[in-house]
């Protein structure tokens, strides 16, 4: 006997979803089952209303207005860099003295897959082609473990900073297998916590749940900003308080530069007292596809691209930067507090943003179609909706050069944000880590290569060079290893030693 | 008997270029009648000396003491189109006005082959594959076109802006053929004046010149800087002063975006009463191979890349920016009575660059060798070198997504200042146009475009939109075009007509 209830087929009929049962004759009895037992387990109410809310805000004309309602950030909230270099020190004392008390966490965004990367599995398990061959996963947890150490030594106390790891559906297994199988990288492991983002239906413009298969719903995790729902079901801030965290540190798993639970960050916003921050990169060309932080009607946002007119994006402060400018990088400072009042309160009500999509699905006929454009949406939350409920919001503005360099896309020609370019990013930073800390590269006839590299004779590859997260957190202590010594790349410094790998004379 | 002269030999004995003939014996007559030409045209004695002192300046420790020595831009010569908005419309009229009485030239560097771009003939030839397939000499001369228009509309009155181009031994026939085939697209071709650079023999790291083959010098041209020598040994200074020329904008062929004698430019060096002025952008990245426009010891210079240590790139202004930021573009502005003085009196001082190459030689046994690393040098002058004799120098800072996008190498992965970036950059900028102008684009739903295209789904192209420079020099009467229209891409705007390419429903 079929395993559908007539409770599910009325369920599915009230909700107007009852074309997900059109293919029912030709499932196997386990397709029957998994279906029946997926369609139980879903809110169709909920997902209705997701979806009636969010089509009504994506058509509605708010995007026009926005221009005239978006200031930029004030100075007074704004944290910089290069034009606040004096504070730095006190920032980053701050920070590492909050760790020193174990109150910081990091939070990892890592629900995606790496589709647009050309993988199946998760992107934090992805090895760029660094010359240690190390995944994105094992560079952020080896920067955590140097973290804690150097918080360690100047304040002589035990500490540790625990990982908070959101993953979905999707990636949940494999994710923990590899942190298992790679012995947490030398983490604790009850100190790795790793919690799950909800899903989602993917829907055709009128509403209608879209068969990836005949019989199988598409499904998608529900954003970024599916982390506060998720911390809500899953408890991780009761974990948080448990734990004594005051500060969180979030962010996305996609950025190789990422400085994790990153001290100035963490004591800038400490300092300001803010219960949410944004860290930005400046934005210097106005058509940039990054979301910029600003002020709308009063409160911040993440103004995203797309809803910008060029007019907006172009216009400049007096100081002839670009006006808004406030490039965001998915990495956010939340007070433990903000985070409990936004899951325990605010979440509700965020919104649900429509993207249109090229979705796969089966016509009536039960034939596979792969749509050559938009035939639905998907619906996401963003980590930055919540901005807009911060008391006290403060930017901090630091050098893309040094922080952020994303792998989003695969090696293609002309690919920005690839495997490649990741790569690249990382070994020029650690470059100048040893240019700066007194070292020297020489090429095959001993004689010193310039600081720029030549993009001449094709030769516009950086020095390889690459330190262990276990070696150097962001530059630091390098000098004992490097200074008035002369290398041949590639240079590799690790927690073992120092040495060169010299392949063919290079 | 043997052409060869015991005048020839003697004379290549005293510069210890005697290995020249060592192969004379293998060579065919018509070889030996070439080689014995070509010797008998060269200054042996005058390429020694370049030789001693360009080697000589190259070892010196200059490059070391340069970072104590330089100074960043005063405020106060610099002008720029961010920061200095309300001057742009005063500048540019007064560039217009001078353009509209005949005042300014152009002058095109373009002696170099497109080695690096992957062709054998001259880089201005090359088609980047924009809709229209102009290529770059062709969109500078409509540009040029297009300009004597506005000024002669706006001052009532027949003007005409010379355009020089020089050419090097290996380009000089291929662009006059190109000019004469395509009728020098549209201008009078007595206001285009070819003239030749020099060329320059590579040297060993002793100092003997470089044999290609048994009976071939390996000569190469003698750098952009081998202008003012040109200029004199051409008459070119004289054919400007009898057009009655005041101003010269120098530019090198391969920006696609180059404002050919850029009225606003041009008007500030004028208002400013510059003999000389440097088109700059600004350099934000430290270790972006650039050089830098700065003072050195109280005289203003461009300090390439390779001269400065990561300490100073870094080196940033309290504002925030880096303090040698200058970037270098190649768009020079010089005063004839300053270009006068400079072939007159300075040029014999400037020395010759060294470049360290691989060069391909013909060994003892007489076997053609690519060597795999640098194996001796040629010598070049840069354009820039004349910076130092200017008396009243300015600079002039514009936007690069608006003005500089070189073409330099050929299309491969991660390929920086290629076809595919040209392109691109042309496309992004009349885009822009487009929309500054009240203009839309449309996707194949109908629904408009957002002014700043996503990178999501591999979409990361821009939208293909071109004008032509017939149409517009630098966005300005484009509203009767495209004001309050929809348009799907490609989008092409050309003297004729304005259409719609649309293929395949894109």
């Amino acid at each position: 006997m079929d395993p559908i209830t007539n409770g599910l087929m009325q369920k599915l009929a009230e909700a107007g979803q009852s074309h997900l049962l059109q293919f029912w004759k030709d499932l196997s009895h386990e397709e029957q089952a998994d279906l029946a037992a997926e369609l139980q387990g879903m809110d169709f109410q909920e997902i209705n209303g997701f979806f009636k809310s969010a089509m009504e805000t994506s058509s509605s004309s708010k995007h026009e207005k926005m221009d005239t309602r978006m200031e930029p950030v004030p100075r007074e909230v704004l944290g910089s860099v290069t034009r606040d270099r004096e504070c730095l020190k006190s920032w980053e004392a701050a920070g590492l003295h909050c760790i020193s008390q174990s109150k910081v966490a990091a939070l990892l965004l890592a629900g995606g897959q790496g589709t647009r990367l050309g993988v199946s599995y998760p992107k934090g398990m992805y090895d760029v082609g660094l010359p240690s061959h190390k995944t994105l996963f094992q560079i952020q947890a080896e920067r955590i473990l140097k973290l804690q150490q150097l918080a360690e030594q100047k304040h002589k106390i035990k500490c540790c900073i625990p990982w908070y790891i959101m993953t979905s559906g999707r990636t949940m297994e494999s994710t923990k297998e590899f942190f298992s199988r790679h012995n947490y990288f030398g983490l604790d492991k009850n100190n790795v916590v790793f919690f799950q983002q909800g899903m989602l239906p993917a829907m055709d413009y009128k509403g209608k749940i879209i068969l990836e298969s005949k019989g199988k719903l598409s499904m998608a995790p529900d954003g970024n900003g599916g982390l506060y729902r998720a911390l809500r079901n899953q408890g991780i801030t009761y974990d948080m308080e448990r734990r004594g965290i005051e500060c969180i540190h979030v962010y996305c798993v996609d950025n190789i530069l990422v400085k994790v639970a990153d001290p100035a960050f963490v004591g800038f916003c400490v300092q300001k007292e803010a219960d949410c921050g944004a860290k930005v990169v400046e934005k210097t060309n106005p058509t940039e596809a990054v979301g910029v932080v600003c002020k709308v009607d009063g409160h911040y946002q993440v103004v995203e691209y797309s809803e910008i007119t060029l007019a907006t994006a172009e216009k400049r402060s007096a100081d002839g930067r670009l006006m808004f400018n406030a490039g965001n990088v998915a990495n956010h400072f939340f007070s433990l507090s903000f985070l409990r009042d936004v899951v325990q309160k605010h979440e509700p009500r965020l919104q649900h943003h429509v993207a249109q999509k090229k979705i796969p699905y089966v016509d009536a006929q039960g034939r596979l179609i792969k749509p050559d454009k938009p035939n639905g949406i998907k619906m996401e939350k963003f980590v930055f909706d919540i901005f807009q409920f911060a008391k006290t919001f403060v930017v901090y503005e630091v050098l893309r050069e040094d922080e952020f360099s994303p792998l989003k896309n695969a090696d293609t020609q002309d690919g920005k944000d690839t495997p490649t370019t990741a790569r690249h990013a990382l070994m020029s930073l650690h470059h100048r880590w040893v240019l700066n800390a007194g070292g020297h590269f020489i090429d095959e006839n001993g004689r010193r290569v310039p600081a720029i590299p030549s993009l001449k004779d094709g030769t516009d590859l950086p020095i390889k060079c690459e330190i262990s997260p276990l070696v150097s957190y962001g530059g630091e202590g390098l000098e004992e290893f490097v200074k008035e010594r002369d290398f041949h790349p590639t240079l590799m410094i690790d927690e073992h030693r120092v040495h060169e790998l010299v392949k063919n004379g290079v």
